[in-house]
């Protein structure tokens, strides 16, 4: 299976495309980073980003994509932004009807190095050695959308069995539909 | 001018279109809640908010979109939900090429009520009386929907004379593109 990593950010948006499946080598396809101006509007970044990610997804035609989950105990500033351009990349990714995994980065240091408080050196070296590189991803977010597309084909099968077994106790939310009221 | 408020949520997301510029009678021209079901997961709802924003935008067609800005002193949850309702709905703006402003709750409260403290029963008192409509447009969201529309259209003079002064500070902004690299 072929998984896209996104490390989501307004500034630096990591991305990373991954081939493989558990217990087999891992291939990667390509890494990279989206960039945005921090002097422009949030709205005009978002734009950009989407379209960056919507490049990434026609050219590498991803089965699934896995975008880190975002938690708030960080910046305030910096959380917002992520949220935000986590939205983008999970809104891109679903529209098409891939499947969007969420990973929290304890569940991705520990998919990779084995402990969930790894630091970022680590994850970036074990990205390496799993690769097959000649050097660690620059920047760490490049390295980190790996790690997570990583994390995702080792976590894959178990999540699958998640979805299966969520989709069987709730039959109808398979194909949602706007509930909106229009009042002229 | 017609703008559309959106008070972003991923179950309710109130969005409102009201006709008006400085010192002359408002008009409503529509008003609703846009809901996704809570079982569903984040990529789905964001989905689906999109599929209605843009509903609404090839509708009505507004001048310009309001959207509450975040803040994140509110449960956590919640707050990224809202943080990323609300990156759908700048997105679908500014793809089309129309502004974007975020707003306040205090300056949407400060604008419709005189007073920045305002509860949602003020708000909603004061929505009626500027839209003069029969009741208070229910949920609470649609009402501050709505409110952010009328900020917006009290507050759009100071805020075009704001964003010419900051395109003649950074004159290259403009036009941005996105800046990437690919690794294959």
């Amino acid at each position: 299976m072929r998984v896209m990593g996104v490390d989501p950010g307004l500034t630096r948006c990591g991305l990373g495309v991954v081939d493989g499946s558990t217990g087999r080598p891992l291939h990667m396809a390509a890494v990279g980073v989206l960039r945005t101006p921090a002097e422009d509007e949030t709205a005009a970044r978002l734009v950009l980003i989407e379209r960056g990610i919507e490049e990434w997804l026609d050219t590498y035609r991803p089965d699934a994509v896995a975008v880190e989950r975002v938690f708030s105990q960080h910046n305030i500033r910096t959380v917002m932004g992520t949220a935000q351009a986590s939205a983008v990349a999970m809104l891109c990714a679903a529209r098409r009807g891939l499947p969007v995994a969420l990973h929290t980065p304890s569940e991705v240091k520990a998919a990779v190095t084995g402990s969930g408080r790894a630091d970022k050196a680590q994850v970036g070296a074990m990205v390496t050695r799993l690769l097959r590189l000649d050097a660690p991803p620059r920047p760490a977010d490049a390295a980190d959308a790996l790690a997570l597309a990583i994390c995702h084909i080792w976590r894959a099968p178990a999540h699958d069995r998640l979805s299966r077994a969520r989709a069987a106790a709730y039959p109808g939310s398979g194909a949602p539909r706007p509930k909106g009221t229009i009042r002229s």
